[in-house]
């Protein structure tokens, strides 16, 4: 039914608008279907899934046989690189995350300086069978998150509703939060680097707290680091293609679309239209819809639906939600997506 | 040593510049004061604070007297409106706010259609009290919440991190949330009159959760809100002077400042420099240091407030925060951001 010759997700990213736009979902494999809650529950723990490849391509795979989205998305973590540094990675039901023990000056220099690979490794091995499974026109896609944003974690040594922690140790010592943020750039890139070259398409960077800072800590945590691994890779993958996520940005977003030289830039949904309109001129876009109206359906989806559209569609554009899917989201909704969005 | 013969505060939100900005913080009556824990203390709990005038009054006046800020802010509480309604209010000690029971279409039927005026009328007697306590040069000003940061805590009973009860009815039961926002406007516009008959010289109305909205949300149940509340208080107080507070707005500051005729503009501390400076352009701004700057101190803290600085003093500007001081800041470090302001 929606057959290409290319994969209309790297149409988009090299700069071509598409007659129906593509879409994936943040967070697709996911709490929703009950595919992957029957696949978590075998893997036993989070972490296993992330690193067990043939359940991490499972899961991988799952929404793209429900829903024939337009690209996958390895299934893994933003929070195994910090693993892979050294930190003790736990996910606690119901809870999140937790990184032990948390980074200060003295924890920093007991830290690896670079990424064990051999952590990492089963994410390679997920993206050569998923690659395999996949129709040629479904990209496939890699991620990391963000220096800041893994920051955050390792500092707190869990989440956190305003990144107190990290923010508090990048005002009051640079110089150690600096180190860390190196680290993090150094450590992303070679993972980004064998993503690619293990068959991930293109690569998405995930900066979800970036809306936490000024302006000046934006320029120096979000802008600078995320820049660098992009120079980084570019100088082994020159065409790597690679999609920013600064989420929460704001006002911020023009600097970050001037300075980031990203092939996309994803959106939330909260940003103002004209002022995305701005960004899409300079740049194809990824986004917007906000995923509680997903979760709401009904009238009040197909509108968000349309006006992201309406917003969006006359120029490069892949549709895609805000931030990840709620796992409360009815299927049924995801579908009534779909259809509004290549029925119009 | 900073005497007046006017009141700075009130001059800038005539749209004059002054000199030296005037300065207050937002829950600068707060636990990170000793004087406030013992009067908080001595009440017994939160909600008897907001609600005995003598204590109220008392806890309004601490920081003025301590740092001689440029405006007291009345000691309350958001919820009082909803309170008022009818909602059963507590406070739970490190938990935050309860409302009970949630309003949903029933819940909303068994509320007041107006508020009971005998549940805010103390906070009117705090203002006499504190007004009468006050150099005449220190502007005293009342708030309130704006309707649909109300309607959040409402609709979920609780403080919720993404907004998504609130979020969930407004896109499922438009009608009904819209009934919840009508009664909060004229609750609201009723509840700000008296504060300025009382003695408030200026108001603030604090949209805290603004930001998690998208565009068409934010229009419908952020700015239309607010500018209803606005047009009501200024047609029985013509010369009513209004503060706006959206927090997190970020990209829809511009149409904010549009279409909601505040005097002036509070921004949270993420707001790009330029950015800001176009709505300062438009509208005399307070803001917008970040509360984690003033908690770290230091080199951070002067660097922060020097960019605050540089940012607005040049037009109409009342130095603030971004959002409410946090409860661990040291002292020493509110001397410290002062004396560079004034010294400057």
């Amino acid at each position: 039914m929606y057959r290409f010759d290319k994969s209309p997700v790297l149409e988009v990213l090299a700069g071509s608008r598409q007659p129906i736009p593509p879409v994936w979902m943040m967070r697709q494999a996911g709490r929703y279907l009950p595919e992957y809650r029957d696949t978590r529950e075998r893997a036993g723990s989070f972490l296993k899934l992330c690193l067990t490849p043939e359940l991490a391509a499972e899961v991988t795979l799952q929404p793209i046989r429900r829903f024939g989205f337009d690209a996958a998305i390895i299934f893994a973590d933003i929070l195994l690189v910090p693993y892979a540094l050294g930190q003790a990675l736990t996910f606690v039901e119901g809870e999140g995350p937790r990184l032990a023990p948390p980074v200060d000056r003295a924890e920093l220099g007991r830290l690896r300086e670079t990424a064990d690979r051999s952590v990492v490794a089963p994410v390679f091995d997920t993206i050569r069978l998923v690659r395999s499974a996949l129709e040629p026109q479904v990209a496939l896609l890699g991620f990391c998150g963000a220096p800041w944003t893994v920051a955050t974690y390792m500092v707190a040594g869990c989440g956190t509703p305003d990144q107190a922690a990290a923010k508090l140790l990048a005002y009051q010592d640079p110089v150690t939060f600096g180190q860390l943020i190196d680290r993090l750039v150094a450590a992303s890139a070679d993972y980004l680097v064998e993503q690619l070259s293990a068959g991930a398409q293109a690569v998405q960077i995930f900066d979800t707290w970036s809306g936490a800072l000024s302006p000046e800590e934006f320029e120096r945590w979000c802008i600078d680091p995320v820049a660098r691994i992009i120079a980084e890779v570019r100088g082994r993958i020159p065409d790597a293609k690679i999609i920013g996520f600064p989420r929460g940005a704001g006002t911020s977003l023009l600097r970050y679309a001037d300075r980031v030289p990203v092939d996309a830039i994803s959106l939330d949904w909260m940003v103002d239209r004209d002022y995305a309109r701005d960004i899409q001129s300079q740049r194809p876009v990824q986004g917007n819809l906000d995923p509680h109206a997903l979760r709401a359906g009904g009238d009040a989806l197909l509108r968000a639906v349309d006006a992201t559209l309406d917003t969006f569609s006359s120029g490069p554009f892949i549709f895609n939600l805000g931030h990840g899917i709620l796992s409360d989201t009815p299927i049924a909704h995801v579908e009534q997506m779909l259809a509004r969005i290549r029925g119009r």
